[in-house]
């Protein structure tokens, strides 16, 4: 079912509830990456287009002027991402391609972008699968694309300096940074977000730059529940539920 | 100047103060290293040979047969390391070697141990020095060995599937990994040690192993102080002082 929802930050999003609707995972990813005036970003696997409208949202706040493309191989969900798009009359700020990530520095240019995100399928193909190309499954698991290819076409459309942001497992932690380097991107920034303060981590925040120096800087964690499950100030504030 | 210090845990340990006396990284590297019996360890940097004698102490109280080897570069450290050995009556456990790690897989053979620990010097070379030489620059600046000895060495010192076990800054995280991948040491358990829940990390506890495969568990976070400066529970645990 394909549903419209408020994102409380003056822009809509359709969502196919059949398919993958977003979770906490591109609004930290969103909240991760800082921008700067003048930035061009590419979002890949971008689904429904949740990551560059969030990040999108904070650059208006903060008066910034930056411009999004983003790409998504799934047909079904390249036009809700354009359609939510138009909805919001970002025609102009965002544009969404329909296109294999395997493809996209010959669908861009090398060197085209200060910025790449991406979400990621989290799953190695072999986990659990038995060929199965549905939607959920191309979003969650390495089907169509793999961390691998994700890191090596984000080094090739990336400019000098550029900022590599994405969101993952932090099961994966060795293998990204071991695919980072062998792409020249390095480790700048990382977060671990724990479900509780407790409990291993769920997700890892991770931002390297193109042909950067060494020093990685590990941020304070980010805990997402407190004990009695209700949301931590941190991620109300990230929600913009909190000042 | 020189002082017996006791351990709490059956165990006495000498320090000379004006050298450098151990603190929370070595207390919490023995305690994220867990023994096996038969476990056949060596320390690496031990310097007063404090991690050998925490982690032969928790061995004794798992009633765990274990063997240590460390090897320490300066002389006056071997020696204090040697006399705590001694004063514990731990000769048929514990053997300290005087001796440079950059020789270490020639001192005791390759593929002798089945766990390698290591607390070694954090800072590069660069970092702040003009050529000191000093005890307690040696421990804390890469003078007389690097995070690339400690991990070369080893990896040829480790038996297949044994396990490497380090201490170490966070910020530098992208190079550990590259090393260890380097050295086909493979990451398998990881925790982040942050001073308090909305700082920074300061320690990142490591453990890899030779010839693993991929799959890192990053374990829940290790919150060394609560709001108002006491201990958390869990490093009161870790220091014996709570059950």
């Amino acid at each position: 079912m394909i549903r419209l929802d408020d994102l409380e930050n003056g822009y809509f999003i359709y969502q196919d509830t059949d398919f993958f609707c977003f979770g906490i995972d591109a609004v930290l990813l969103a909240h991760f990456g800082k921008l700067k005036n003048g930035d061009r970003i590419l979002d890949l696997c971008t689904g429904n287009g949740i990551v560059p409208l969030l990040m999108q949202a904070d650059a208006r706040d903060a008066g910034l002027s930056v411009s999004f493309d983003a790409l998504e191989i799934q047909p079904p969900m390249a036009a809700l991402a354009s359609a939510s798009v138009r909805k919001n009359h970002l025609e102009d700020t965002i544009r969404i391609t329909e296109g294999d990530l395997r493809e996209s520095a010959s669908i861009y240019g090398p060197g085209t972008f200060s910025v790449v995100t991406c979400n990621p399928p989290y799953m190695r193909a072999s986990q659990g699968l038995h060929g199965e190309t549905d939607a959920r499954t191309v979003a969650r698991h390495e089907v169509l694309c793999t961390l691998e290819d994700v890191i090596c076409q984000s080094a090739k459309l990336l400019k000098s300096r550029g900022r590599f942001i994405m969101v993952h497992r932090p099961g994966r932690l060795a293998e990204i940074f071991a695919c980072l380097n062998a792409h020249r991107l390095e480790p700048k920034r990382m977060q671990l977000v724990y479900p509780y303060v407790d409990k291993a981590p769920t997700m890892v925040l991770i931002e390297a730059v193109k042909g950067g120096g060494p020093q990685l800087n590990v941020e304070a964690p980010l805990i997402v529940y407190n004990a009695d499950r209700t949301y931590t100030d941190e991620v109300l504030r990230i929600y913009g539920k909190k000042d």
